[in-house]
């Protein structure tokens, strides 16, 4: 009874493609803003066309490892960890069928700005602001507004911290980065509030000290980390 | 640059599924418990075990028309919203490469009985208990604990009484079906509270009147259901 009345699917194609977001410190500007990288394709369809890193997953090659594979060729980033966004698979978003798996992840500026250097002789890869994008292949600017669209409603302050940030940040660093994804200014005195309600983060006995009065470092509390994941990276193997 | 350096991935197959929660108030028991629809393969692989509602992608067909398609011609079930749940791609989770895109959805315990009088006469379609199922096919077993998992963690107040309950519901009704997904008892002055605290639902002047003392029924607030689903929905046509 199942399986059994549908068209075969074999005309259809299965990419991975992955959406990283990381934050980019502007001289002059007192906040920084949400970069991601993107990368210039070089055939058609949509030559010439700016792209999400992807490429089409292999027959005996799990999505996570596509994803990881398709992102290091293309521009160097070794997320420690890429969660599925969602799995697209509009008839006409590409001229023959492809469904593509996206991914997607945050990655420290340090990491972004180390992968970038590693490519600064390639001129089809490039970070851009997400407020500033260039013309996009396919339905991959439709991708990026949906991943905008979690990053700003779904992640919790762990993740935040984790995907961000180092492993000890102040609460102005943190508000820093809540104010980068919300494209608005929070207040100092709420934002601290609400942290310290919630359970997601843990005071350090460490203060950064500097042209200001010392600020208490926090870090992430990992309990809370793990359980937000969910079951499934467990269970995938 | 993109998709130029992985196998091409003419051997894979895309299938869709649907996970479909419903509650069963069974005669003697205190609450309801949730079931879902199963249906049984009737060949290899896995001849004669059960299975999600499913089947194969057709080349022009979007994800969810396939799965309102397969889902209607296996069980007669025709939820008004389904919800993507997750892509499953594990390299052996079929003895062919098969990616699955898993729907779900949420429907009302009458809508559940209509469509199951009209397939009385189908020994391969039935409702099970999901704290008690048969052997299932290839990772369904998985992708059924993984939906009841965002069914308990993820699912807001007023998706729930969209999906599950009718128009208009006292609290006790909600509170039974939270009940219910959640397997234990809750405290009804706390869950009064947290729900009056939330802004997804809205009082009605009209009780519910009978042997206990009138109840005053609710419904759930539209603006907030459909802030919830995102902006995916609008965008996918």
């Amino acid at each position: 009874m199942t399986q059994t009345s549908a068209p075969v699917s074999g005309d259809i194609r299965v990419a991975v493609s992955t959406v990283i977001f990381s934050l980019r410190h502007h001289p002059g500007q007192d906040r920084p803003t949400v970069v991601l990288p993107l990368v210039r394709r070089t055939r058609d369809p949509h030559e010439g066309a700016w792209a999400l890193p992807g490429g089409w997953l292999g027959v005996d090659e799990g999505f996570e490892t596509a994803a990881s594979r398709t992102l290091a060729e293309t521009t160097s980033l070794a997320p420690s960890y890429l969660e599925q966004l969602y799995a697209f698979g509009d008839v006409d978003r590409s001229p023959s069928r492809v469904v593509s798996i996206v991914y997607w992840a945050l990655v420290r500026e340090e990491e972004a700005s180390t992968a970038h250097r590693d490519r600064v002789d390639d001129e089809n890869v490039a970070w851009f602001d997400a407020n500033d994008l260039p013309d996009l292949a396919f339905d991959h600017a439709h991708i990026i507004d949906y991943a905008l669209w979690r990053l700003r409603n779904k992640v919790g302050y762990s993740r935040i911290a984790h995907g961000l940030l180092p492993d000890a940040f102040t609460l102005a660093d943190l508000r820093e980065v809540y104010e980068a994804i919300l494209g608005r200014r929070l207040d100092p005195a709420n934002f601290r509030r609400q942290v310290e309600n919630s359970d997601t983060l843990l005071p350090t006995e460490t203060f950064r000290t500097g042209s200001h009065r010392p600020a208490r470092l926090y870090r992430y509390n990992q309990d809370v980390e793990l359980a937000e994941r969910g079951p499934l990276p467990a269970a995938r193997t």
